[in-house]
């Protein structure tokens, strides 16, 4: 998979309909499928749940998360 | 719903008229119906209240909120 | 006065000449008249007063507000 | 002098030459003489004071504040 | 290597394919293989480990990190 | 002196070859000779000192302070 | 060395080559040889370290530095 990433946002476009794991500013990290993103890297997100050291602390369904509070976005399938 | 939703502010677009969860920095949230937004994620609520721990604190009515402060808007309907 | 709001700053602009509740970054927040507000959210209130736990802490007068440090406002009228 | 304002920085152009207080983020505030603003709302104070706990803590004399750090600005005169 | 560095992002592209450290804002690091990265500054890391006091906390696979939480990044052969 | 400024960059250009006091967050000062700015205020100081409660702390010589980080810029000479 | 600077930016470009002092947000500091700068003041270091209280704490070798975290940037040979 990583071998066909040439631009950081192609990352993002591969992980559509994908599991992946984005965490904000302010320790805050939310997991579900990613649906939509821009170049903002304002991001869709369906089934989300909001983690609280790696505990699933609340479900929150749909969400727009504002691209400006992210630090990272991980496709879930990825990591160990 | 999350099916058509091809960029992130579609999912704006179709919460227009329905509650949504608005979480901004410092903590603060607010739950509201969604009038109206723009690109830069300026957002009116009306019946606007604002929680503390998932508790209602403060009715504030319409309300204009500051895209730069938001770090998520998830309409209520499809949180679990 | 919700239904006639199609994007955020209409609401700002329908409510000049009314009172407003400011609230800004590092728990500050202001009640005023609206005088004028530009793209920036730059604000201007006359006979704003500046709140601590909601009580009047020390009238300012006309006050330009830089819209950088606004996380809301809210027609005072419109809270219950 | 409130009803001739329609845009914010109609304020600051009718604040010029005159004792305006200045309020900047990390609890900083200055007095002093408005010589000067732009778009950016930097400002220029002639005999700007820094205040602490609304008690003149050092005079600064002639003073370029950057327009990021400002929180408000408010004529003197119109305080009560 | 260092002399044939003119602009900054001269170092990215001669780091692409190999192990970097990324330093991120509120004290993360990341090690992983620099895949891309954009004019923002927003990179991708493949086999991206996040870091605590020097050791392996998390492994995070690919993972996209936004520009704008980025303090440095260090390709990890030059480090002594 | 004051009374030539017309846009706070006069002020600036006005010091330019004299000792000003510079103000950056953190509560961090300099004080040196105003060497160069842009309309970024970036500055250039030469025999720029680094003060600690008015007392200097380091002499750090010619340094460039980015506009970012600065609060305020003050001409010694008028400080009383 | 000063009189030959017109714009911030000289003193970086007559920096290259020469060992640099570069101050960052939250209280890092990095010494190293400066061989590349662009205008957002992202930086290149060789052989940089980073310092804490003034000691090396750790040697990174080759850098990139985000601009937009640099407080300042001052050539080694300048400071007393």
């Amino acid at each position: 998979m990583a071998n066909t990433i040439e631009r950081p946002l192609d990352l993002l476009n591969m992980s559509k309909g994908k599991e992946v794991l984005v965490q904000v500013k302010s320790d805050r990290q939310f997991v579900g499928t990613l649906k939509a993103f821009d170049i903002h890297i304002n991001v869709v997100l369906d089934n989300a749940k909001e983690l609280e050291n790696g505990e699933v602390k609340k479900s929150i369904g749909l969400t727009f998360l504002r691209g400006d509070t992210i630090i990272f976005i991980s496709p879930a399938s990825t990591s160990k």
